[in-house]
């Protein structure tokens, strides 16, 4: 993993302004909030995903920057006082507190769009019909029926009493579009056929599952200096989780069995797809 | 104009969703924000230039639509209390006041993501090179080099004393950018060639300043009644313009220049370009 997390830094670090005239503030945002020691989630997934279709791993890197400024921008914006009012994020201060709220909410627009130019350049895929379906899909992922409707679901929560399904829609919506989008990211780069896409999209849901009920119970049983965020937050909100619902027992056998049926739904695939089904096991164990 | 505006309207009402689910309130604030009594300017633009280049219509109006999405989009978050904190436009609470922030910051991220869907559909163009091309010119005149720049550099303004090159430097990003592409996205659709494109982009900067030179010759010589929203803003923020630098008769002198530099630029395309060549002169007059 190491040496293609270097390559997602590098194509980042192309791909994003460098701070320049009078309004190089907002270009500072951008690259403070994108290089922040993320995990790289979904990029590692666009690039594992790719491999299993033969893509060029240039594009793919540039597919995989793209959605991780437009996650980066969602994170920017989830922060500011008016939504989640968090001051830290990977231990260091969120975007708004290191700038101010209107350079925050520019950064995170810029580095929306930017998600979308990344896309349409002809050096992330050489024909126009696979990069604009890249596009169609981000936009549909991330949209007002995807990843902005999950979150305007999650603003309602703290006034709602929400049962496991309204659980499961806002985290299919919040965070598991985006996922599933990243997954399947490889195959429409590949050009694969639909049941490869479903296929991927599957994996995608169920692993993104994992990982947010993985971060619940962190939130639950962690600590802030693990994690490098405030923890039991979404307690202290009264904000119903997985974890809240079925226990700290029940969320984690059901991570488990989500687990096992995301790792299965690739064995089809092989040993190239050793790294995409040893994931959501790792994810089990992860402690930040 | 009066049946095309209707058409842009209608076109609207299909591409942006029915309020459903649990995140209904989000659509509701996409649509309020949207159907708010503009003066649907950026879509005039494209229809109009699309008709000197033969485009079919239906497409052109999906790409007016895409448009005046994100020019809403960019509405909302200017008007945010981190922003220009606006409580009135056009007559109404912003979307802010009517919702409440987060709901307005979501709205506009979502704005601003389906306007990058429309454009990708099949129906806004056939060719999937037009309508990735559509999209790159978008994603950089509305970004972080365009549209985006210039608000963080507005938003620096009254902490500045900006002279005319900046003052200019920051239309032409702020609202210039958008202009140009409006105008442009008419050519791209009709796949004129690039002296086309360019001159089409040179009407739309000219236009563009006539237009902002006379918004802000309102803000010192209109009512808050007439226009729909607060006026004398600027003056009261120090917020340099094009008239406090060059006074109101200099500033209106430069717009009825830049007015006529307009409709001269495209005599060559005829009588099907008499509404545009109208549009700067139209401007000039405009009391909201």
């Amino acid at each position: 993993m190491g040496l293609s997390a270097k390559a997602v830094e590098a194509v980042l670090e192309g791909v994003l302004p460098r701070p320049h005239g009078l309004h190089a503030r907002l270009h500072e945002a951008m690259r403070y909030a994108t290089f922040a020691g993320g995990k790289r989630l979904r990029p590692f997934l666009v690039e594992h995903s790719a491999r299993l279709f033969g893509v060029d791993p240039a594009g793919a890197l540039r597919a995989a920057a793209a959605i991780e400024v437009l996650h980066t921008y969602s994170l920017v914006h989830d922060d500011l006082p008016c939504m989640d009012d968090d001051d830290l994020r990977r231990g260091r201060p969120t975007t708004h507190i290191a700038f101010d709220e209107a350079t925050a909410v520019l950064a995170g627009d810029a580095l929306l769009t930017i998600a979308f130019e990344i896309l349409s350049h002809a050096a992330t895929h050489p024909s126009a019909e696979v990069r604009v379906q890249l596009i169609a899909r981000l936009a549909e992922a991330a949209g007002h029926d995807g990843m902005i409707g999950g979150q305007m679901i999650d603003m309602q929560a703290p006034r709602n009493t929400f049962g496991a399904d309204e659980i499961m829609l806002l985290q299919r919506l919040k965070t598991g579009r985006l996922f599933e989008f990243s997954c399947e990211a490889g195959a429409i780069l590949g050009q694969a056929p639909q049941d490869d896409r479903e296929r991927m999209r599957n994996y995608a849901h169920d692993m993104g599952l994992v990982f947010q009920i993985t971060d619940d119970l962190l939130d639950v049983t962690s600590t802030a200096e693990k994690t490098g965020k405030a923890v039991g937050k979404d307690q202290h909100q009264g904000k119903a989780t997985l974890v809240s619902i079925y226990g700290v027992e029940g969320a984690r056998a059901e991570a488990e069995k989500l687990a096992r049926r995301a790792a299965d739904g690739l064995a089809s695939y092989g040993a190239a797809a050793a790294e995409l089904r040893a994931l959501p096991l790792f994810l089990l164990d992860r402690d930040n």
